[in-house]
Formats: C-alpha cells, sequence, structure tokens
C-alpha cells in the first residue's frame, strides 16, 4: 500500500471525551469515528487492524474444527420468548418494531437463533458433536456506553456454539475451544490470562474468561506465580490459613475507642497491626439478623457473600435494627453479647483468629483479646466471603497469588441445557430415543480485543502494535522524494522487493517533512520503520528503528533485511 | 474439507413456499434457513459461497483503487434529518428507538453516513479523489419480502461512495467503478449486461445497472446484437424509422366497429395488420387534455410518457372528460375531430405513418386511411413515449435491439452534489475557498449475487455454480469406504495431493451409497467430481464427471490431473 493512495488522517491532539488511553489514540490515529454514541465507523486505517484479529480468530476456530456460518442481527421476538429471555435479558436488549408492527430485537447475542437452528438441523446422535460459529455484527443497549469501542453499543463478535450428546463430550469440546482461545490470543501476541469465572449455578470449569492483561482493565484477575491458576476476583477462592487456630493469649478487655469507628482508626490508636481486627458487616435476610466477619485488613466480597449460607438475599441492616439486635450503633458493632440471638458467619480467616479486636456494642467502645468458644460462641458459620489479596496461597496449593487487572477479551461457557430444553432441541440417539443436546458457548469480543491490545501495548508517542495486529509491518518512508527522484526509486524498489517477499509493507510517499512522518508512524504503530534517505543511499545504507527500540540503527541492505527475516 | 466434518442437511423435497428456483434450490441444498420473513440465516455450505463472491469483490474493488472501511447499521436519525430521506425513505427504512427514546435506523444505504465521515476528514483538494467502500449488512423493510435472498429484507451489499473535485473527475472515478463491475461479474463467471438506467434528473451515462442474465429476472433489458449497447426497456430509445412518412395512398374513411374495442379486434375484423392501427391514451393534465399516441402493436412506456412535454403530471382522464373534449366514449377515441381543442402527443413511429386507422370518436366506428396534415394537424408534439421491441433498431445505430429478462445485481450512479449540499460536505480548492465535493456510489448486491447466480446456472438435477462461486472446486467420492480400506487411503491421497495443489477439494466421505451421495454432489453444484472405487483402482482408473457433462469419463491419474489443470 501507497500512503498517498490511502486514507491516513492523524490528530496531535489527545480528544477530551477519551477517557482511557486506547480510546484516545483510536481517535487520534483515526482508526475510529464516532457516529452516535457507543457507535462507531471503522476507519480504513482501523478496519485493518480488526481484520487482523478476524483472520486469527476465523484460523483457529476453523482449525479446532468449528465450522462457520452467518445468522442474522435481527432476530425475532417469539424465540426470545421461549428462553423467557425477551423480558429478563433486560434492557440492553435493542427492541425493534417493522413497519408491520411484529417485534424483533438486533441480537445482542445468538443462543435462541443457534438453538432453533439446530433443532431444525440436527436430528441424529450422528451429527454430533458439532460446533458452528460466526464473526458477526451484535447490538447491546448499554446504558452507558464509553471508552470508544470497548463498551461499545454496536461491536464485532465472533460466537460459537456447540451441541453434544454428553456432559462428557461437552467437556471435550469446551477443552477444545479453550485450546483454540489460548492459541488466538497468543498468535495475537497479547498478554493474557484465561481466569477462572464466577459460573454460579453451574459451578466448576464451566466458566473461564480470558483477559488480556492491562492496568487500566475493568476487572481484578488472581493469579498464582506458580501454577497456570487464573481467576476473577469473585472466583478466586481464599483459602483457610494452614496454620490451626492459636490458643487464647489474652484476657478479653474494653478499649475506649471515643472517636475511631474503623478498623483502621481503631489499630493505629492500639498501635496494633490492621490484621489484628476484625471487621463486621450487619445484613438482615429472610431467616433474620446475620452479622458477618472478614479480618481487618480484608474486603468482603459481595458475590462470594452472597453464597454464604442463608445469605442468598440479603441487605443492609438499618440502624434501628442493629440497635435492636446489638444495642450498638454503627462503627462499634461485634459478635460478642448481642442483644438478641443472631448468626455469626465468619470468614475462614476470621475463624482461624485469637486475641483479636471487635466492636463492644457499646458506642465510643471495643473489646480486645477475643477469643472464638470463651468469649462468644465458635461462628454459626465458617465460610468464604473475602477477595483474595497479593501473597495468599494459591488455591490449587502451588504458589502465591498476584492480583493483575485485566479486559475480557473471551468467554468459554459450559450451557449445558437450559437453552436445549427450553426450546426442545433433541437428536435420536442411538436408541431410538429423542435426548436432549449439551450445549456449550464461547464468545470472543473481537472489536474489543482492539482496544484491550492498546492499552497493553502503548508509549508516549503512540500505538505499539503487536506484530501479528500491526496495520502493516513495515514502514518505508522516504525523505524528499521530490528533491531527489533516486531516492524515491530506491524506497520503492525496497517497498516492492518487501512485498514480493510477503512482507505487508506501507510506502510513506507523502512527501510530508521527516518530524510528522515518522510521528505518523509511530502513532500508528508498525513495528519496522526504514528510512530511504539520500545520505544512506550515498552510504548503501538504511536508517531502520523497530518500534519498540528507544535507538535507530544504520543497516545495509543484507543487514536489513535479514532483520526483517526476508531470504 | 471432509464432508464427515462439515455439516451438509440437503433435501429431496422442493419446498412448498419457494416461487423460483433459486430460492428452492438454496432451500433444498440447505444453504440459507428462514428465520423471520425476509430474514435468513447462511448455513455453512451458503456463507462458503457468499464468501467467494465477497472475496472477488473486495479484490476488485481494492484493485481499483477504492478503500475498504466499515461503518455501522445503526444510523442516527439526525443525519437523516439533513438529507430529509428520514420521511422520504418511506416505509422501507427500520425505524428504532433505543432505551432512551433516541432514534435510529438500520441502515438501508449509507449515504447519509459516508457523507459525514467526509465533510469531518476531507479538508483539502489534495485528499481527493478518493472512493471509500464497504462489505455490510444492510435492512430493508420490504413490504413483501420474497424470493428467499432475491428480496430479503437483511441483505448483504457491497457500497462505495467516490468523493471528487469536479464533475470530470466523478466521470473518470464512474467509469473505473464501471471496469471494476465488469472484472467482478466475469470474473465470478456470470452471463451480465451492464445497462443504461433511468436516472432521473441527472441524465446521459450517469448511472448504469448490472444485470445478471436470468429468464426469471424481474427486469426487462434491451441489448444491440452488434455492439455494447443494453438499457432497462424505460431507458432505451426508440429511434424514429428511418423511412420518412409515405405519402397518403387512401382516403380517409369510416369503418364499422361495433364491438371492436382495441386495435387487435379491429385489426383483426379489417384483415390489416395491428402496426396499421393506433392506440389512442386520454390523459389530463394541468394544462388540459391530452391524447397520447402509439401503434397499437407497440406499449406505452409510463416513464418516457411522463418525461414528454407537458405530461410531468398528468393523470387518465374520466369517461365524462372524455365526452366533453372527444365526444366518444373509450373503445373509440381518436385524434381526428375533436369536441374541443386537444393535445396531441405521438409516438415518433406513429407521427411517420400513412394511411392509419383510428378510432372515430364515435361509439361502433373507427377512421381508417387517416393521414397527418391532410385529416388532423400534424402532432402538437412527437416524442419517444413507447417501450422498444425485438427488432427495433438500437439507440447507438449498431444493430437490432433484443430483449431480455435481467437481475439488478449491481448500480453505479452519479451523485453530483446532492448529499453533498445537503449535508455541506466541502474541502478546500487549490483557490483556498470551500468547494462542494462531486460524489458517486456504487452497490453490489453480494447476497443476491449467490441467487442470481443460481437462476442462471441450474438443471434439474440442481444448481450448476460458475467455478469461482462454486463451495468447492471438486468433490472427491469414495465408493464403500468401510469395505475396503484401500479404497478409502486412495481417496485421501488423491483429496490431499489436489488440496496440496491449491484446489478447494471436498472429500465426500460420509459413506453414503453412491446414489444419494452424488445426488448431493449434484444437487450443491460442485464443478468436477471424481469417483474412487474399488474397481477403478484395480484398473489404475478414476472417474470423471464435470457438472456440466451428460456422461462420465474413466481417466488415469495423469489425464484426471490434467482435466483439472493441477501440475
Amino acid at each position: 500500500m501507497r500512503l498517498s493512495q490511502f486514507h491516513l488522517n492523524t490528530s496531535r491532539e489527545t480528544p477530551a471525551d477519551a477517557e482511557i488511553v486506547s480510546h484516545q489514540l483510536m481517535l487520534r490515529t483515526g482508526m475510529i469515528r464516532k457516529l452516535a454514541a457507543g457507535i462507531y465507523t471503522w476507519s480504513p486505517l482501523g478496519l485493518r487492524v480488526l481484520r487482523r484479529v478476524e483472520a486469527v480468530v476465523r484460523e483457529e476456530m476453523d482449525r479446532a474444527g468449528a465450522i462457520e456460518m452467518l445468522m442474522p442481527s435481527v432476530q425475532p421476538r417469539e424465540l426470545w420468548e421461549e428462553t423467557g429471555r425477551w423480558e429478563k435479558f433486560g434492557g440492553q436488549l435493542l427492541k425493534i418494531r417493522d413497519r408491520k408492527e411484529t417485534e424483533y430485537c438486533y441480537g445482542p447475542t445468538h443462543e435462541e437463533v443457534i438453538t432453533d437452528f439446530a433443532r431444525n438441523e440436527l436430528q441424529s446422535y450422528k451429527q454430533l458433536p458439532v460446533n458452528f460459529y460466526q464473526i458477526q455484527t451484535k447490538f447491546r443497549d448499554e446504558i452507558r456506553p464509553r471508552f470508544g469501542v470497548m463498551r461499545a453499543r454496536e461491536f464485532l463478535m465472533k460466537d460459537a456454539y456447540s451441541f453434544h450428546l454428553s456432559p462428557e463430550c461437552l467437556e471435550r469440546g469446551y477443552q477444545t475451544m479453550h485450546a483454540a482461545y489460548t492459541r488466538i490470543f497468543t498468535r495475537l501476541g497479547l498478554k493474557f490470562r484465561a481466569v477462572k469465572a464466577d459460573s454460579g449455578a453451574i459451578g466448576g470449569d464451566a466458566s473461564q474468561e480470558f483477559h488480556v492483561l492491562a492496568d487500566s482493565g475493568e476487572d481484578a484477575i488472581a493469579f498464582s506465580d506458580a501454577s497456570a491458576y487464573a481467576a476473577n476476583l469473585e472466583a478466586a477462592e481464599a483459602l483457610a490459613p494452614a496454620a490451626p487456630r492459636a490458643a487464647a493469649a489474652e484476657a478479653m478487655r474494653e478499649v475506649a475507642t471515643p472517636t475511631q469507628k474503623t478498623c483502621e482508626d481503631v489499630a493505629a490508636l492500639m498501635g496494633i497491626a490492621l490484621a489484628r481486627t476484625v471487621k463486621s458487616l450487619a445484613l438482615m435476610t429472610p431467616d433474620g439478623f446475620v452479622l458477618a466477619l472478614v479480618r481487618g485488613d480484608h474486603t468482603v466480597n459481595e458475590i462470594k457473600l452472597a453464597k454464604a449460607p442463608g445469605l442468598g438475599e440479603s441487605r443492609f441492616a438499618t440502624e434501628a435494627e442493629i440497635a435492636d439486635y446489638l444495642g450498638s450503633e454503627p462503627g462499634f458493632l461485634g459478635p460478642v453479647d448481642p442483644k438478641k440471638p443472631i448468626t455469626v458467619v465468619a470468614d475462614r480467616t476470621v475463624a482461624a483468629m485469637a486475641d483479636f479486636v471487635v466492636g463492644a456494642n457499646r458506642a465510643g467502645f471495643h473489646l480486645a483479646g477475643v477469643n472464638w468458644g470463651r468469649d462468644l460462641p465458635e461462628p454459626t458459620h465458617v465460610a468464604d466471603i473475602r477477595s483474595v489479596v497479593e501473597g495468599d496461597p494459591s488455591p490449587d496449593g502451588q504458589g502465591t497469588l498476584s492480583i493483575a487487572r485485566g479486559i475480557e477479551v473471551g468467554h468459554v461457557f459450559q450451557l449445558g441445557q437450559k437453552y436445549a430444553e427450553a426450546m426442545d432441541c433433541t437428536v435420536l440417539a442411538e436408541n431410538g430415543k429423542a435426548q436432549t443436546v449439551w450445549m456449550g458457548c464461547y464468545g470472543i469480543g473481537v472489536s474489543r480485543i482492539v482496544a484491550a491490545a492498546i492499552e497493553q501495548n502503548h508509549d508516549a508517542a503512540g500505538i505499539v502494535w503487536p506484530e501479528p495486529m500491526a496495520p502493516w509491518k513495515v514502514a518505508v518512508c522516504i525523505i524528499n522524494p521530490k528533491k531527489d527522484e533516486s531516492v524515491a526509486e530506491a524506497a520503492e524498489a525496497l517497498y516492492r522487493q518487501l512485498t514480493r517477499a510477503g512482507l505487508d509493507a506501507v510506502l510513506d510517499d507523502r512527501g510530508l517533512r521527516p518530524g510528522p512522518m515518522f510521528a505518523d508512524i509511530e502513532l500508528i504503530g508498525i513495528p519496522h520503520r526504514i528510512v530511504v534517505s539520500e545520505r544512506g543511499l550515498a552510504a548503501g545504507t538504511f536508517e531502520y528503528r523497530a518500534r519498540d527500540a528507544s535507538e535507530s540503527e544504520t543497516l545495509d541492505r543484507a543487514a536489513l533485511l535479514a532483520r526483517l527475516a526476508v531470504a
């Protein structure tokens, strides 16, 4: 491609309304242009990158035996009624009425359509297993679209759906997709983690998310320093401490904490470690008052809390309820001597503590030297209700956990029979009887990957594309093309040689001055830059610079070609 | 591809609700499945063909210098208000409200979006000319979707938009696209015609349609047997007869035609050629009563009629108006001796007639031997108001016209400044002043091409794909794969050899009996079929059959590879 024949429209200005760096850089490079809230046009430059991602995804899906097809974007309401999602999906479902007042939606996902397709197409167990996928535009009516294509309303997705005769076969298909996803993100040159996701009622390994690691990621991920273990913060188990509870060493005593209402303030006043204190969270449930306890330096994890015994439907207790059950006011709550019987749910760590500090249920006081079994009964329930922290042991028993931030770009999920049952998707089994199929679904946010890659790979000068995603692998820049024709000719010849060798090269023949030209090439993140100049030509050399290098190098033709791995 | 690993689901039944052969065959082959009215899923088989078309379109657009991008499918109402098309586009525009009650449409076309993109992206004449295109899903809310993907509501389209500084540059860009389209349809192996379309107010060569020729086509096309001339029936000019009007040879006389109200009946009664009679069409216009005349064997063309002098806003005259102006009743109208002054618009052919037959303006009578200038004044206006017929001279002066039927699959159009003016799309010209740009637009119905190709290429056994569109070029069929392993192995080896040679081959390893297997391969239209059997293997031969041949041939390996052009 000759850049003079392309449409490149970069900007030096950082757009005011773009909060994150990928959004800023996608606007500055001109990769995307906003048409409406959460709706973007992909410019020629942006589309080149999007297509690179799409191609890798397609190749690896094909290699994994998935079969590509294409479903419509407009889907009839009736199908969504069958699964109950017409109502349940919520506001993200963009509903449409056609000229005959028939109702449709712009598909945010395709479980209903593929299950309808499958129940008509699949008659016999002999047709299973099968995995259908598509790469297609979806729409989710986000209430607050933001961050450019990172959380857009109209976006490009790869979605795959597999059909199986048994849960064992589903598990194998799921692992095949897991392996394909691993190849996809590896080939794209991204640092990523496959993390165990909270999979609700299905449990086990039935759901994993693929996250591109980036400081700006919306999700926190816990991963082991010694194994492949990685999980969403909600899904990462906090193990019980390995050491048993120590014996009580102190007597329980009241400590005056006149204005100290937080564990931090109490620990500071007492000159003790925050890890010696215990936080109390007062909750009301249909079965009564519950006090949930986590160590002072830990954080309650709401998703884990909701799964703890009796806490499926809880809310924060009111001040009146707290006074009623504990005789206390907020800031001084504790599990010792409540006014009325209460349920105590202790985090595993708290259950293993001795000589700890809690609120005294009396304004202005805390209790220190508190011990289970002596000063208060053993907790009603012991459960994992906190988020893991850096340094926690890895749940798989190997190494300790680190916390990183990630951007979810893929999701593999064992749906089981949920959709197949709701929509009566059966095949005739070997025994001649109708059998409901088992399903998996596997999504990749194709357009989101582009933004996530930028979040992970950029510097002050712009994007630093991983080579497989770059719009072009190498840029050949001409200094003063009009001044000296031989320079332009030499650049042309080099460009043609690289192109013939199968390298995706771009010739910057726009005639810009070196400063703006180099700034553009760096901004749009081309991995390799070659400068052809009069001086270099005289010396038989080219100036070469890798995008991620700090210095240019002067190379002769042979060294240059070797550097670019051109035979 | 191994067919056992693919999803093929054919049917012997002709679906009752499919009226045209392409729709029937696309359902029987399983290429498409209906999801809702005018909304189809493309199965793996169908998508393979669709992608072949898409690839050729993309390659030729790129080769022609157009730059690919991707615009959203959901478009904001405001842009459509700027051009007035939010109301004017009519019921085909699928309007959408999001959760915030903001109005959008599902794009049926992208003039507004691209013009908005261009007015933001294009600042200088130096950026022109430029041609942006996309291949993307569109939606038109057809009131009566039918014929499968031929007239679907959701469909795949390639749309390109070019921007120019002058009408001359637009003309050059238009010709470039015309040439690209010619290459596209040629490469796809389709018989097609580029036809002059009625381009309304713009006129000239500013609009051409590309039609795939097929007997089932909705549009009639006139084309020369001696030149490249081709036009829509509305756009094909009917020339004035080359020979001058003959001198009057008969006297005008009344002929009793008691029940003969049509030219056909009158000619039959009188025993003369239909071409001796003249049909009168009574019209009312804001300027008064008009009688439009065409020869008895010709058909009035309404689009041409509307362009004739004074007939921009006409309607059929009522019986009362006919009685008022002509003193006649319908069936016996004529231009001779009207009761009140009337305007006569004669078709060019009629203006050159002598001794013709018209209604006598008296019930039960016609006039014969009528001559212009003698029996009635020369016509007020002479115009081309009839459709051309087979045998008419070609308007370019070369050869005579034939009439064929076609399916419109492409359209190139010089938009001029219509959208650029409405949306204020300007660039700074060389003189430093803002100048409104000139635009062209160029569409191809990608999904429709698939159906049109089938309409043109099929036989009783199924589809006969032009090679470039076939889902696979060659099928290797195994007879009794389980009975004799060496047959399966030999077929595998041949399949791998063909694949390695770059031939897109499919191995039919499903283990079907020969009858159903061959029927499938013929139905889905694979151009080359090779059968590997025990008997053939023993003789060192393969059974080869081209899809469009009536007989199989027995070939040895070398002859087979030569036939498939494999080195």
